[in-house]
């Protein structure tokens, strides 16, 4: 016997176009409530896609089986078989009329958090017992949604001809020289976690792939520990050969409308679950310059910046507000970023060689992704990782991918979670993510 | 202006159908090879779609194009602008006649590697310069079918209701408290690289999110140095919840059958490159027990196979042969493996518990994946731990998942990378990967 055919239908989808009045179907999930009214007794039953009603009458059914229902442990595994009955006024228009209940795991208690939604947990004990979290219907929808962000995402580039690539976690250099790095003992020698597939992307522009995404981890060992800083997330990275930083800016504002559609249109009852109602970003998404940003800044901000600066958080939240008031949008790039405070690999323009092509999109309160045409040149590469400091030697692997035939390429990177928060209007990072890891979180 | 505007088409979009005669389209790529007969010369343009002729006739044409054209240097960077004339005779059908060669990269010379495909080259040379191996016609091939198996794969499962999942790669314990283990240090705690999405998907049980998948790195610090290991590696990993081993098996084989499809119908011209010629393999597939196993083997084989052994690699070899001989197919399944030599989490069965709910799916040669019901009685599952010589308490974080209503469940994991080894009958598992970690290997 497969137990799959334990289950004829999810609670969500028993509707009177797809069962009939008074059919036979099995439901299996967890007892979300039992309500024992003396001659009645209602089990709510839950799973991945809602809740259904299974209601008993003593005086209709075997005792027995009226006596199981009642004594049911909340958040116990069950199946129950039974016959559906459509009524309006039951809560999702149908009753199940049960024959048969069957225990299949009884859950412990008290439990280690509540799943109605009658108490409020702090995110920490949430993520703590993050198996019974998972069970409540607003953190199953960010999930959802997340999943779908994912389909939407991946099935535009494959439109579009990009090809999926993996790229290598474990490596021996640092992406960018930083210091945030996590250090692995590789057998005998030291290696490092990858901050971001950058430079193996790059490589691949000179491999001849053209136009690639890679959607994978990657990890940070940031101090950071706010609301948006995660050390282990998931990057959707673009890079596309023959391309200037206007073309992949074109790619990345369509992805993203084309996201917000897809959730719209496939996800109504996680956005309802959530409260959340989406509109479409338009596009072209508005272009303010570096120096634009300081000028906004400083006339509307008590916190100057001056040229070279980097955007400072109270900035952000300023120009985004800015943003937001006069065009009703809430996403929009900065380009033009001076050379010295973006990453080497980035462009310098030509006739202005301390900006670079280089941009950042924004949500009105934070970054969502940054990237640049890149430097294609192997001696300009060369001179700007000293300029910044670095020693050439140390990517060696990396600079001989530019020896032979790099062709002009651009991209970007885009943290996933934070697409997903800023989409949801989440308010810390971590909900967006199943098991998140932080400085002080390293498990579940 | 945009650079993504310098490319009108790809060489291989260069169609009756899609182009006119005499149209005027630019390409961009890469120098393949100059032939330089005196009063014409031939360049080759390469992208990552195909090749095109390039055709200058001395007397027809401007001089310092022609000598410009001459004097091209191979895998430089180049973009051509001129009208296209088909002519059945040329290589694809069409060749370009130049107004304009635009050269955006010079490559060095001598090359580190061959890209025409004249000269072979050993695989250590070819990852070694990895970059200009990528750009060989049979090399990019693999990774669009790569590709195209993962977009399958993924198709499938949402299809069947499954959700994307992402779960942490830096973890505090061993999967299976194995000691394959890459130590990380984070922050001030020591962590590792996650073997396997094994105990977080079925926490997702747990949490009520009924069928998962993910596809993923796992890494294992195993010192097999051979033709199919990896270090790292893409698993593609499911859990369906109310399901046990003959379910996910189903949902296994029908899997494999579908990426077969799907490749076969997409990947027409890269099959072509390898010349390699794909069967839809037939399910269900052929499952054979542990203990006809041994039989085969015994019987066809000097090796003797005693019950509790593992399968060796003869043996796989043996048995894969029988299989092949009888079916006419590759793939099966080995069903009721002893439950000592499989996980602490594999299920045994309730009448016979030597025996465990657990499979392997075999190709002939090697195993592509494992999987079981799972165990979802606590008691049962901490015994399990007890028994096989580890500690309940290091797996506190998941054993707590199991007491307040886990479903049963079941699920398997399966390599990315030896799956397209198999479809393809490539003879090293570091063809597979853009750019493989092995014992020896961490770069590029």
């Amino acid at each position: 016997m497969s137990l799959a055919n334990l289950r004829t239908h999810y609670t969500a989808d028993v509707e009177p176009e797809k069962v009939d009045n008074g059919q036979k179907i099995t439901l299996a999930g967890w007892v979300h409530e039992v309500r024992d009214l003396g001659g009645i007794c209602f089990v709510v039953l839950r799973d991945r896609e809602g809740k259904a009603q299974v209601t008993l009458v003593k005086k209709k059914i075997d005792k027995d089986l009226f006596n199981a229902a009642r004594r049911l442990v909340r958040e116990s595994v069950i199946t129950v078989t039974g016959n559906v009955k459509f009524e309006e006024k039951a809560p999702n228009g149908y009753e199940l009329l049960p024959e048969e209940i069957n225990i299949l795991n009884v859950a412990g208690s008290p439990l280690p958090m509540d799943t109605t939604g009658k108490v409020d947990a702090e995110l920490d004990t949430r993520l703590d017992s993050r198996f019974i979290d998972l069970r409540r219907a607003e953190t199953t929808a960010v999930f959802k949604i997340r999943h779908e962000v994912l389909q939407a995402i991946r099935e535009y580039f494959v439109k579009h001809k990009f090809l999926e690539t993996a790229t290598p976690k474990v490596v021996a250099t640092a992406t960018e020289g930083g210091t945030a790095l996590f250090p692995i003992t590789y057998f005998d020698r030291e290696a490092f976690l990858n901050q971001s597939p950058q430079l193996f992307k790059q490589i691949l522009m000179s491999g001849g792939f053209d136009r690639v995404f890679e959607i994978g981890p990657i990890f940070r060992a940031e101090e950071h520990d706010t609301r948006r800083h995660l050390n282990e997330a998931t990057s959707i990275d673009v890079e596309v050969s023959f391309a200037d930083h206007f073309d992949v800016m074109e790619i990345l504002e369509n992805l993203v409308a084309y996201a917000y559609t897809q959730v719209i249109e496939n996800c109504k009852s996680s956005l309802e679950v959530l409260g959340v109602e989406l509109n479409i970003p338009k596009t072209p998404f508005l272009k303010l310059t570096y120096n634009e940003v300081i000028e906004i800044i400083n006339a509307r901000s008590e916190e100057k910046m001056h040229w070279g600066d980097d955007l400072g958080t109270l900035g952000e939240h300023t120009v985004g507000d800015y943003v937001y008031e006069t065009t009703g949008e809430s996403h929009y790039f900065i380009i033009d970023w001076p050379t010295e405070i973006k990453p080497f690999y980035a462009m310098p323009y030509e006739d202005r060689p301390e900006f670079s092509k280089s941009f950042d999109m924004m949500h009105r309160t934070m970054e969502l992704s940054s990237g640049a045409q890149r430097i294609h040149i192997p001696s300009l590469l060369k001179s700007r990782i000293e300029s910044q400091g670095m020693d050439p030697d140390g990517f060696e692997f990396y600079l001989k991918a530019f020896e032979y035939g790099m062709p002009p390429h651009a991209g970007w990177g885009m943290g996933c979670e934070r697409f997903v928060m800023t989409m949801l209007g989440t308010d810390n990072i971590r909900d967006t993510v199943l098991f998140p890891r932080d400085r002080r979180r390293l498990s579940p």
